[in-house]
C-alpha cells in the first residue's frame, strides 16, 4: 500500500540530515503529509494505516520514525489505535469534535458580564457543525454548493498560464471586476469597472475605508444595532462611533437630525438591504430622506449590502447607491454569505477618484488580493449558476425561517418585525441575553446576545437568531428554558 | 460555434429586463463571458468569432446587442475587427500592451523630484513583461512553475467538500501550518502549529505587526536601506521610523548601540537572509551580537526572511529566529517569491501567546486568509514539488546574476557586495537615482531608485537591479547612457 503519491520523503531527509534535524523533523514531515491527505478525503475514515514495520520499509526510514508520526496524528485525532488490530484513519465526526475542541482551547472564555466580540467571532468560527448554533452568522455550509465552486477552482486551475502566478492588479482581477459591473447593472447601480476595488471580504473593504476616511477625532455614525466588527475598526482609527437607531424602513431620520445638530459625521454606514442583524430592508422614502440629509450636512453613506443577493425577487430592495448612483455612496458587497467565505472576496464600488485612493491604500498595507480566487469567483459568475444556486438558496431560507420564527413566538420570544426575508431573526427575550449567551456557552451552543450589535455595547434583551441554523432540539430547548427564568 | 458552456444568457436577461436594465447589460453580459474565456485561452489568439448574425440568433438576442459587446471587447483590445473578413481573438502581446497600458493610465506621474512607493508598487505590478524593469520585484513569471501550482489547484477542487466553503481558522489552514513547522524545522526553528499565523503575504503580516504594537509616538529601527513599503506601514500608525546602516554581514552594531543611548525602540525590522535591497545575509557573529543588544534594551527584533528560500545551501543562512528560537523574535515570510505572488500566502512565526493576539487582531481587521489559497499552498508543500523547484530557480537566478554583474561593471556601475545570492544587485551609479527613474520611466523601463529604500527617502547615487530581468539590451543600453551622463 502506498499512501503517498510520490515518495520522496527520504529525499528531503538527506538534506534535513544534514542540519541535524533528523528523524525527529522525518517523523514530522511524514505526519503532515498523511494529515493533509486524511483532510482532503484521500485517506477516508476507517481506512486502516499499513503496519508500523511495513510502512518503515516502505519509506526507507526506521520505525521509531513512524511510531512518532503515529503518534502524532494520534494526538491530532486524525487517527486512532485499535488494539491488536492496528492504526485507522478516525470517523469524521470524531475529528471535528477534536478540531472544535482545539478552537476552543484558543477562544477567550465568555462570562455573563462581558461577551466580547472576539469571542463571538472565534466561537462562529469554530467550525463545528454538530454542536448548536442560533447565533451563526453564516448558511450552514451544506446549503451552499461545493461543486459549483470546485468546478471553478478546477477549470482555473486548468486554464491558469505562468501570468497568473504574478501579484495581479491593486484594483482586482478585470474579468471579475467586468462580472460585478454586471451584477450592479441589475440593482440599477451605473459603475464601470475602474469603479471596483476588490477586497478580502466586506470585513476587509469596511477597514479600508475607516483607513481612508477616518482621523483620530472623527466621528462615525453607525446603525444601533448593527454589525458589531465594524465598531471597534473604526474606534481603531480613533473616531467616535455613534449610534442611530435603526428602525424596520431604515435608519430613524428625525433621530438622525437631531445629533446632527451636535456632530459632524464623517461616515454613516448603513445595511440597506437585509440588514445585520434585524434582516430589515430599508424603504424607498427612508433612503430618499437619508440621501438628502447626507448631502446638506456633507457626510458620505458607507452601504454594506452584504446581504443583498438573498433578497428575493431583485426589485423590491432599495439599494442608497441605486438612488445616488455612487455620488455620495460608498458600496460594499462580496460573496462570502452566498457563495463561500473561505474564498474571501468582496468588493467595493464608489466614485473612480476614490476607487483609486482605496486601491493604492489597498497596495500599500497588504499589495493585492489573491488573484486565484478572484478567478474562481469570476468562473462562478461567469457560467450563470450562481443566479441558480441563489434561487435554490433563498427557497431553503424561506422555509427555514417561518419554521424558526414559529418555535421563537411558540415560547414567547418577541419578534422585531414578522418574519420576510435573509439569515437572521431580531428577537426580544425580555432578559440580560449576554446572560443567556453565557449560559449557553457552557453548553455548547452559540448565541449572539444583542449587546454585541450595539455601538455602546450595553446589556440587551435582544438576540440574534440565525434563521437556518436554529431548528435544532437542543437550541430550541435551552432557549425555551432561558425564556422562562 | 457555441463560445459558452451553458447558453443561458436569454435567462438572465429575463430578469434583468424586469428592472429595465434591458440591451446594455445584456452586451455587457456577453462581453464579461467572453471577456473572461479570452483571458483564460478557452478562446485562443487568432481565433474567428461568430458574426453578428450568427451570433444574435445562437444566443437569441438582437444583432444591436452583440455589435455593442464586440465593441466593449474591441475597446478593450481583447479582439479585434479586420476589415471584410470579421472578427478575432487579438494576439497575446497586443493584449498585454492594452493592459499594460490601462494599469498606467491609473498610475501617479513620477518626476525626479520624487518618485514615490506607490508609483514604484503600481509600477511593478503593471504585468508588462515585454517592458525592460531592471525594477521588478518578483522573478520572471516565466521561472515559476505554472504547472506546479495549476496542479495545485486542481486536486484542491477536486478534494474540497463543504468545509472548505466556510471561513476557516482565524490562524490559518492547519495542514498548511503543520507544513510550515516542517520548513522551520529545516532552518533550525522550533515551532509548533500554534505559534504559526497565516497572513496575505509579508505585507499583511507587516501591516498586523505594526497595529499589535505600534502606538503613536513609539519609536521603532529599520534598517537602511530596506523594503520600503514598510516605512509608510509603521508611520501611518504615528511611529517615529529611524533608520540603522545595514552593511553585508547585517546591521551596523556600533551606530545601533549608539543610537539606542537616545531613542528606545519597540520594533527592530531586519531582513536577515537576502536583505531587500542588497541581497546581503547577516553573519553568525552580527546576529549573535544584535540578539544580545535586543535582550539588553528590550525591543522586538521582526525578522523578515521573504527572500530566504532563495538561499543556496540552506546551513549556511544564519536566521535571527534559529539562534532566539523565537523568545525576542517575530519571524515573518511567505510563498510569493517563489511561488506565485498572487496566491498571497504568507505567515508569521512567534511566541503563542502573540500568535493568539495578532490572530484576534486578523479577525477583526478582515476575519480570515483565504483557506483556499492556503490549501494549494500545503498541496504543493506536501508533494515535495517545491523544493526542486526552489533548487531549479536558484540555478537560473545564479546564471542571470552573474551576466547582470558583470554587465553592470562593465558599464561602470559600482556594486554593494560580489554578486552571491539572491534576486538583487545593489549598485552604485554615481549620480542621482531618482532622475534615472524618471528618465528611465519616460522611455516605459522601470527602475528602483535607492531613495526609496531610505527611511528619509532622500535622492542616492544606489539603484536596485533585479538579477534576473534586467538582462535586456534596451534596459543595459539605458543604465550605460544614465551612467555617462
Amino acid at each position: 500500500m502506498n499512501l503517498d503519491d510520490r515518495s520522496d520523503i527520504r529525499d528531503d531527509a538527506g538534506a534535513s540530515s544534514v542540519l541535524g534535524a533528523g528523524d525527529r523533523t522525518l517523523a514530522a514531515q511524514l505526519a503532515a503529509r498523511l494529515a493533509l491527505r486524511i483532510d482532503e478525503h484521500a485517506l477516508k475514515p476507517g481506512t486502516r494505516l499499513p503496519s508500523i514495520r511495513g510502512y518503515a520499509a516502505q519509506q526507507r526510514v526506521s520505525r521509531s520514525t513512524v511510531v512518532d508520526a503515529y503518534d502524532r496524528l494520534i494526538a491530532a485525532g486524525l487517527i486512532e489505535s485499535r488494539r491488536g488490530s492496528g492504526f485507522y484513519v478516525a470517523a469524521r465526526a470524531r475529528r471535528e469534535a477534536r478540531r472544535a475542541q482545539r478552537a476552543r482551547e484558543a477562544e477567550p472564555a465568555v462570562d455573563a458580564g462581558a461577551p466580547n466580540v472576539v469571542w463571538l467571532l472565534r466561537s462562529m468560527l469554530r467550525q463545528a457543525p454538530a454542536s448548536p448554533q442560533p447565533g451563526a452568522g453564516l448558511l450552514p455550509t451544506q446549503w451552499l454548493d461545493s461543486e459549483l465552486v470546485g468546478a471553478a477552482v478546477r477549470a482555473v486551475g486548468r486554464t491558469m498560464g505562468a501570468s497568473a502566478l504574478s501579484y495581479g492588479l491593486p484594483e482586482g482581477y478585470l474579468p471579475l471586476r467586468e462580472q460585478i459591473v454586471q451584477r450592479l447593472a441589475l440593482a440599477d447601480i451605473g459603475a464601470d469597472a475602474s469603479q471596483i476595488v476588490t477586497t478580502g471580504g466586506v470585513t476587509q473593504g469596511i477597514d479600508l475605508v475607516a483607513r481612508h476616511f477616518v482621523a483620530a477625532g472623527d466621528t462615525v455614525f453607525v446603525e444601533d444595532p448593527a454589525w458589531f466588527v465594524m465598531f471597534a475598526r473604526f474606534a481603531a482609527f480613533g473616531a467616535r462611533v455613534i449610534g442611530v437607531p435603526r428602525r424596520a424602513d431604515g435608519p430613524d431620520i428625525k433621530v438622525l437630525r437631531n445629533l446632527l445638530t451636535r456632530h459632524h459625521p464623517k461616515l454613516f454606514v448603513v445595511g440597506s438591504v437585509l440588514h445585520n442583524p434585524t434582516s430589515t430592508s430599508i424603504s424607498a422614502a427612508n433612503a430618499h430622506e437619508l440621501l438628502k440629509v447626507a448631502e446638506q450636512y456633507g457626510f458620505t453613506i458607507v452601504e454594506d449590502d452584504i446581504y443583498g443577493d438573498l433578497h428575493p425577487g431583485r426589485g423590491a430592495a432599495v439599494r442608497l447607491a441605486s438612488l445616488d448612483q455612487l455620488k455620495h455612496v460608498v458600496y460594499l458587497s462580496g460573496f462570502s454569505k452566498t457563495l463561500a467565505a473561505s474564498l474571501r472576496v468582496g468588493y467595493i464600488a464608489c466614485v473612480r477618484e476614490l476607487a483609486e485612493q482605496l486601491a493604492n491604500l489597498k497596495l500599500l498595507t497588504g499589495l493585492t488580493t489573491p488573484e486565484v480566487t478572484e478567478r474562481i469567483v469570476a468562473r462562478v459568475l461567469a457560467e450563470g449558476g450562481y443566479r441558480r444556486h441563489l434561487d435554490r438558496l433563498r427557497g431553503k431560507l424561506d422555509a427555514a425561517r417561518d419554521r424558526t420564527a414559529r418555535a421563537l413566538e411558540r415560547i414567547g420570544a418577541k419578534l422585531f418585525t414578522p418574519p420576510a426575508a435573509g439569515m437572521f431573526l431580531w428577537a426580544d427575550f425580555g432578559r440580560d441575553t449576554n446572560v443567556v449567551a453565557a449560559e449557553a456557552s457552557q453548553q455548547d451552543i452559540l448565541c449572539a446576545p444583542g449587546s454585541l450589535f450595539s455601538p455602546m455595547q450595553l446589556p440587551s434583551p435582544w438576540m440574534r437568531v440565525s434563521a437556518a441554523t436554529s431548528l435544532n432540539p437542543a437550541a430550541l430547548r435551552f432557549l425555551a428554558q432561558a425564556l422562562e427564568r
